[in-house]
Order: structure tokens, then C-alpha cells, then sequence
């Protein structure tokens, strides 16, 4: 059974009440280098997995993209999605990432934004990716970097309430974590940097990037995320379909 | 003035006491993982940045290389590697790796052990190794992983003297590290995973491994080494020019 975090109503209600949620991607950290990395979008076919809010969705509209498709397995998430994005513009699908299913070669960018980690086998996701991407179709997503997943903690080291130094353990320990996030418990895969780049590889992409980033001093400053220079919270990974 | 800690007598004589320095290279807890990610070597021309005491220049030979070169700016190290490698079958120079000269296109092969850690700018290695490689030459690297080289200390966190975590921290702060090796205060430089990849992306060359090897558990039982599966101590980057 693959994990709905985002239906269950207190999670889906904390949520949304985060920055990202209430401002949209410009409250997200990584977003001006995940947008930055980003192929063309203009009158591309571009396939969202894990949409989310349909941020990501309805920048590729704006972007001028033909075809937008974005899948959540969350129906709360979905609606929202609908709710925000150009009416008719994207298609949305209730559905895992893992169960999605489309004509091969059918789209010509495939983008993922922190949803990867809720997926066990990342490699089924990176094959199914390459069979729907056109031959030098681009994808790219980001996920929470392995140093934030290896510890189930998934919190600073404090001392007399003081962040220390971020905690490392069980870096080769791949596999399930139960964290919590948003005062609820959810679960997440860790999976190393090797795991990640050898499963694209294996699935005959190319390496067009690999991406740690780290907000901008002045989200650094707007935030108070100054602890978030110390240690990198994301991954984006970006890799062609050769 | 580039660091040449390796003919500091003392320091020498404490590197002389690793096991990887009695044993060679069964004793390098990546060296299974670096040695089968290598290319075939067989009638090729090979090329050691940081040769040391020139095991992997006899691996080479071994494998029936055509040409090996190896280079170190430490004399002691290269009076080692002329000792402990069959004579005649390898070229030494000492120079450091960022000095290094030879013909556009010589060499089939670059690789270089634990050495580039200790190179302030990893960039003009890249453009330099992009030069001196024939086109798809392959260039095969270990250095300490970000996580390890991150933190000055680079030690583990300990309560009551037990290993509790790995204490990660300045990630993204990075440049030169003055850390204790060996009873001898020694820099490195501390690159991110980005840094690496970027680096080489920029120079041309296309991503063919990105690996963070942990000893199998016959070493990890033989040489103790259990808190070894809990951080990655190293990083190899096998790339190909393009």
C-alpha cells in the first residue's frame, strides 16, 4: 500500500500552511536553481509526478508548454492543484508515481519536486521514466538530500538547546525512515548519492547535473535559515535520456 | 607553495606504518570497488596523479599497460614506488599534479588515488586531464568524501568515549581544511558533491560513475572497521571525455 500522507486531514491541513504552500515557489528554497536547470519548456510535452499543488504544473503552462500532466496520489492534493492552476491548461491524474502508465515516448520533459523519496524503488520509477521520455528527453527532479535522510532524526545535534553540528549515521543503511514531518509520522526512503546517479545510469540516462542547493542569502536572511548553510537539505539531479 | 607534507620525515614515517602502506592496495578499503571501476588498462597509456609509492602504477603494469607515468611532488613517495615497482616498466616524475605537462592527447587513462583532495583548484585538474586524455579517455578518481572532509575535525562525535554520529557541518563552506592526519597538522580542500560533478561536467567529460564504496564485511571484520558503514569516508568519480 503506498503511502497517502497528504489526504489525512491534519497532515494535509499543516501543509498547507507552510510557506511553500501559502506563497508557492518562490517560498521554496531550491526552486530558483531547480528552475534554472530546468530544459525549454515552450511546446514541450511535460509530465509532473507528484505534482503536489500544481506549482510546478502551472509554471510549465506559463512557460508556454503544449501538454502538462501532473499526478499525485492525493485527491486534497489534487484539488488544490485544480484550484490553482490556468483552468484546462494541465491534466491532472489521481495516481502513485509508481502505478502511472502512458504511451512511450510520449513526453519530452519528466519533472519530480521532493515526492521521489515517498517512492521505495526508485529505479522502477527511473525505467518507467526513460520508456515515457523522448530519446534526449530531460528529467529532472530534486529529493531530500541523502546527509538530511540517512538519520531517522532527520534534526540537529543540540546542545543546551544550541544546533551543534547535523548528526550522520546509517549513511549506507539504505532504505526506510519513519520521521516526522509536520507533527505527523511519515515515511521516507534514504538512499545514498551512488544509489540515485548508478539507478539513472543503469536505466541509460546521462548525467546532465547534479545539484546541491542552497537557498539564496537573501531567503537566508527573509527566513532565518541560517543553519541551512551548514548542511544541504536537497538534492536535484537532472539527466538526459541518451 | 603546494603542500609536500609527504617528505616531511616524521609524517613519512607514520604514512609508512598504514596498513595500506605494508599491505598495498588489499589493505585500501576501496580498492576493490576503485580496481573494478576501472577501465581496461591492457595496451593503454596510463597516467598517476599522486602516484604515492606507485601501487597502482604496477597495477597498471600488471594489466599489461603500455605506458604508466606516474607523478608526486614527494621525493620519499617516488624513492618508494621506484622500489616497489618492476623496474623500468614505469616513468616517475616528481612534480606537483597541478604542474604536470605532456602532449595533448597521450594518455588513454588518468587516475588518481586519495591525492586530489589536497588540490586547492580541482577545476584546471579537470581541464588539464581533459587536455592530456585522447577522446574517450577516461579519467578515474577517489578523494575523501564531502562528508568527511566538511567538518575540520573530522572525527566522530563521541559521548563518554562512544561513537555516537558523524558530526556534519560548514558544508557549503568550502576551501581549505587544516586537519590532523597522522599525528601532523595537514590541508586539504573540501569540495561539495556539486563541486566535483559541475567541475567536471564543465570540462567536457561525461559522468560514467558516481560511487561511495564501504568496505565489504571481510575487511570491516578483519581491520574492525564496523563504524565504517555508518558515513562515507570515500568518493570516486569516473568520468569520460567526451
Amino acid at each position: 500500500m503506498k503511502q497517502n500522507k497528504y489526504d489525512d486531514p491534519a497532515f494535509f491541513e499543516a501543509y498547507s500552511k507552510m510557506p511553500r504552500s501559502i506563497d508557492g515557489l518562490k517560498s521554496a528554497g531550491e526552486w530558483e536553481i531547480f528552475r534554472t536547470n530546468l530544459p525549454e519548456l515552450s511546446e514541450k510535452k511535460v509530465l509532473d509526478l507528484g505534482c503536489g499543488y500544481g506549482w510546478h504544473c502551472q509554471y510549465a503552462v506559463e512557460q508556454g508548454a503544449d501538454i502538462v500532466v501532473g499526478i499525485d496520489l492525493s485527491k486534497k492534493m489534487l484539488m488544490k492543484a485544480r484550484e490553482l492552476t490556468d483552468k484546462g491548461k494541465v491534466t491532472f491524474e489521481q495516481c502513485a508515481i509508481e502505478d502511472f502508465e502512458a504511451d512511450e515516448a510520449s513526453f519530452d520533459v519528466i519533472l519530480s519536486s521532493l515526492a521521489l523519496h515517498y517512492v521505495e524503488d526508485i529505479s522502477s520509477v527511473f525505467h518507467k521514466a526513460s520508456k515515457l521520455l523522448k530519446s534526449k528527453g530531460v528529467l529532472c527532479y530534486s529529493v531530500e538530500h541523502p546527509i538530511f535522510t540517512s538519520n531517522s532524526s532527520q534534526d540537529w545535534h543540540y546542545e543546551n538547546s544550541k544546533v551543534q553540528h547535523w548528526p550522520l549515521d546509517n549513511y549506507f543503511h539504505e532504505g526506510q525512515r519513519v520521521t516526522e514531518f509536520l507533527g505527523s509520522e511519515v515515511i521516507k526512503y534514504h538512499r545514498t548519492i551512488e544509489h540515485n546517479i548508478s539507478a539513472l545510469l543503469s536505466e541509460g540516462f546521462e548525467i546532465l547535473a547534479v545539484l546541491e542547493p542552497k537557498p539564496s542569502d537573501e531567503m537566508v536572511a527573509k527566513m532565518g535559515w541560517h543553519d541551512e548553510l551548514r548542511r544541504p537539505m536537497m538534492l536535484i539531479i537532472k539527466a538526459m535520456k541518451k
